[in-house]
């Protein structure tokens, strides 16, 4: 493998000092990119896309074309792991992911397996190989997956859900059922990262996009409880260098404490929650990554320049920030815009590492 | 008037003595109820059955004849007063609100103005009346206005929005056209809710839904200092009694502090804070209103008695807690499941309060 040329964001995740304020942004490799657009009409449908190693790394790199950015993510769907224990995923114009064999009761929960990463999931191990090869060193490659609870939001409801009634509905009533399906959850997610890692991820994010509509008591037995399994059975380390992993529950700025204390490395951050708050709360514990709001590429570039001062501003000096956007980059985005933002966290972030 | 029979939730909303929680639920008068159904099949659109207040005043009492719920609350929508801004509001099937014509400019701003409560909104004051003198004393009557940042998403996006694109690129860009918008909207908000005070409203709450997708610095700014000015301009005391103001901002939990001190009288507190933190923030400065999990109404009627004890004992003991959803019911909840959340509460609240 060819040495890492760029490593500011595995060391900002670490707090070890850096030059300036590492900067990647959720869905870089996204439909606000034309040269993505066009990539993703080639490959068919979008699972077509995922499971095709050379063009999986062909829009990992389209961003890092355009921008300075300091980390590629893998180019998947968070649905994968469930896909691979043959749910039947489909994706449906305007409906988004439905699963065909939805898990609604402990005999369809019991059918669940852990997927073979060799086989059923070795064409994502193939994207990692083939973008880790190609990025060649220039910036390193984050895995992930979704959370267990997250991805059992799915598979419960058939598909997304505003009101989660159904998975919602097991986790009251069936709470024993919801349990089986997560440990099943828990044990592929830790499978599938560590796999990644070993094809070449270099960092690892667990995406929790649904914990924040729990209840506190219910987020921590139900997601956060999950992601500190994998935590603990991730590989943290790797060809000599430390593989940081990150947990974002979006909407979970109420619990900040109660995530740190898995032992993950850094927590990502919603823009609901002011960074020097969020510091102040954990930052003794772990890195934060984050968290302008993503609407916000949508105002002028000058405008997007005075956020970036602001949030450097309150995370302050030192290490242990890794820019990037609460969520992810919303499909109508200009690009130009996108790159008004990477560009004044490089120029201006500077000033807060010595 | 007739005189009011039972005053528990006037008296929890202002930290005073009673024998029992009160409870009410958003949205009571609603979908899940077949004999709403069958009112609204009658009235013709959404906005006839607001308009006529025989009919309004028919599903506000339906509830009522089910539950024990210890307060009423006017049927009508957040959006009349945009409505009577002459936007042009319609309601697409599957779509939700739609405005014809959308406020996107400082040229469209200025030309908002103050509806006038006693013509455009005088339907409001119509149906208020009509609830109150038919409710004959048996519980309160709630009255409510949509937030002015709440409201400004509807009238800048057009309809409902995921992403608040528009809304969001006009507060960061053009705050000035905004600020313009909401202080058109706030001034409306006091005016239309004293209307509904005079006319017989003997609390009212401020429906803010959509402050939490704001940063922190935005939503004091661009939600909560309009709120603060609709507090400051209410009439607080109406025919010898104080009439509560209650702040419901969806999302709020992380800003519970800034909100109690406006001076409101009760905060409205979704489930995702625990109700026992809340009340050590802010319960020696308001009350509080909430907040089970509205999908718990999917569960069993016996899980649904758990949670209600749980909530309760997390209170504790004391004035100050008025039972509630932490949102709207659901159209698909079964009424018998509504009926054992409200059953719950009464019979186990007692021990409570002495």
């Amino acid at each position: 493998m060819a040495e890492l040329q760029n490593d500011r964001f595995l060391r900002a995740l670490l707090r070890e000092p850096v030059d300036r304020t590492p900067v990647w942004m959720m869905r870089q490799a996204g439909r606000y990119l034309p040269e993505y657009r066009a990539t993703r009409a080639q490959a068919g449908s979008f699972m077509d896309l995922c499971r095709n190693a050379e063009l999986a790394c062909e829009v990992t790199l389209q961003p890092l074309e355009r921008f300075p950015l300091d980390a590629a993510i893998l180019f998947s769907d968070i649905l994968t792991i469930p896909d691979a224990m043959g749910l039947g995923l489909r994706f449906e114009t305007g409906e988004g992911p439905v699963f065909d064999k939805p898990v609604r009761t402990m005999e369809d929960a019991k059918k669940l397996y852990v997927p073979d990463m060799g086989s059923d999931l070795q064409y994502v191990m193939n994207a990692v190989s083939t973008i880790r090869k190609n990025l060649n060193g220039r910036v390193p490659l984050i895995g992930f997956s979704g959370s267990p609870w997250t991805l059992a939001t799915y598979m419960v409801e058939g598909g997304s859900s505003k009101t989660f009634s159904k998975v919602k509905a097991m986790m009251y009533d069936e709470p024993k059922t919801l349990h089986h399906i997560l440990d099943v959850l828990a044990e592929s997610v830790i499978q599938y990262l560590n796999a990644q890692i070993e094809a070449g991820a270099q960092a690892v994010q667990i995406f929790d996009t649904w914990g924040g509509v729990l209840t506190p008591r219910d987020y921590k037995e139900f997601s956060l409880n999950y992601m500190h399994k994998i935590v603990d059975g991730l590989k943290r380390e790797n060809d000599g260098r430390k593989v940081p992993v990150i947990l974002f529950t979006k909407g979970g700025g109420q619990w900040l404490e109660d995530m740190a204390a898995t032992g993950c490395d850094a927590l990502g951050l919603d823009w609901t929650t002011d960074i020097d708050v969020a510091r102040a709360r954990v930052g003794d514990k772990v890195a934060l990554q984050g968290n302008m709001d993503p609407s916000m590429l949508y105002a002028s570039p000058e405008r997007i320049r005075e956020e970036v001062a602001q949030i450097l501003a309150k995370y302050g000096k030192g290490s242990g920030h890794v820019f990037n956007l609460g969520h992810g980059i919303h499909p109508e985005v200009k690009p130009e815009n996108a790159g008004a933002f990477i560009n004044a966290v490089t120029e201006l972030s500077g000033q807060y590492h010595s």
